[in-house]
């Protein structure tokens, strides 16, 4: 089982949804960050260099898979999230030791 | 070392920090969630088939914990947390690398 | 590849940003949590004993990044973040399988 989480522009969660739902992802948790990437922008002031980093809205989703899950999951994500300009997100996949549905307490697989 | 992710219903947060701190469990990071799920709900529309998921807020506990609090903290929660009805939640166990309290650089389980 | 999350004082935020920005580290997520750390505080009520635990807000910053830059993002954290009282925070590594940049589908190294 994987964790995978996307941090996407919020404006497009809507398509996200929708295309992880048609490829049968429905367990998703959604929350907001506040983020930057990878850019680097120095703004030379007149009392010396200062550093700026410009944090942007972002939307993040948790999804818990199976294995044969993730690269289903992490493709709905691509295709959905993509403008094609800077600033559309990451996809992070971490290693899963267990779940379980508080529910029933059943576990793992069975709990997805 | 583990990290114990958990998405309970607000409105049982107070019984579950109860159950967590009799258990001896009190390093405990809360967010708000909004989630969604295994449930698949598909609306007939009148122009086709329509894709509708509804997201409930949760909250959402990180726990960082040694290998013998997994188990403990694990049942904590569950006993807590459950109400038998549909949405309970989940909790998801990863693995945990490093840990380092900020004040005093102690490491691993002398920084839990 | 490694995330780092770490759980900070708000008032440190800027220090931390900066710190992290003269290491060559960016890419960053930002989220508010609200945390109790180790300490137990038990209050004797008339009805018997209470549990309480105060949650305080903090910051959680999140940072994927590659091996080399482990070490040299924790030791930026350590530095800017510490005041030295009780609550500076922690900071927590765990094991990253994938990165993807959603733009242009780079992944892992190329990725962050
Ligand atoms: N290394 C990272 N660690 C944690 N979060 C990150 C990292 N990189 C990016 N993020 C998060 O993803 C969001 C979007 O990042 P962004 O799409 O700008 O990444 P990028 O690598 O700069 O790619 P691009 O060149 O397409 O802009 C950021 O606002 C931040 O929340
Ligand atoms: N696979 C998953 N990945 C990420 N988050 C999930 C997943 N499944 C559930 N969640 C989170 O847990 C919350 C509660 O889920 P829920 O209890 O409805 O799970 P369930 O598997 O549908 O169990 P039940 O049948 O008891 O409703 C969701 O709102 C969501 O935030
Ligand atoms: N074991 C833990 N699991 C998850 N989050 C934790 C844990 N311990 C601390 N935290 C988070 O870190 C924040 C700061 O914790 P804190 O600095 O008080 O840790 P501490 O171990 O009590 O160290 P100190 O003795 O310096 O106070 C908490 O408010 C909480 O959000
Ligand atoms: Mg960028
Ligand atoms: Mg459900
Ligand atoms: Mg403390």
């Amino acid at each position: 089982m994987k964790l995978i989480t996307a941090i996407i522009r919020p404006d497009r969660l809507g398509l996200v949804k929708e295309a992880l739902f048609r490829v049968g992802v429905t367990g998703i948790s959604l929350s907001k960050v506040s983020g930057h990437g990878g850019e680097r922008e120095i703004i030379e002031h007149y009392r010396g260099t200062q550093v700026r980093m410009e944090f942007h809205e972002k939307v993040q989703l948790q999804i818990a898979v199976s294995e044969p899950f993730v690269d289903v999951t992490v493709n709905a994500i691509l295709q959905s999230a993509r403008t094609g300009e800077v600033g559309d997100g990451k996809i992070f996949v971490q290693p899963l030791d267990r779940v379980i549905r508080i529910r029933t307490g059943e576990q793992d697989v069975d709990a997805l």
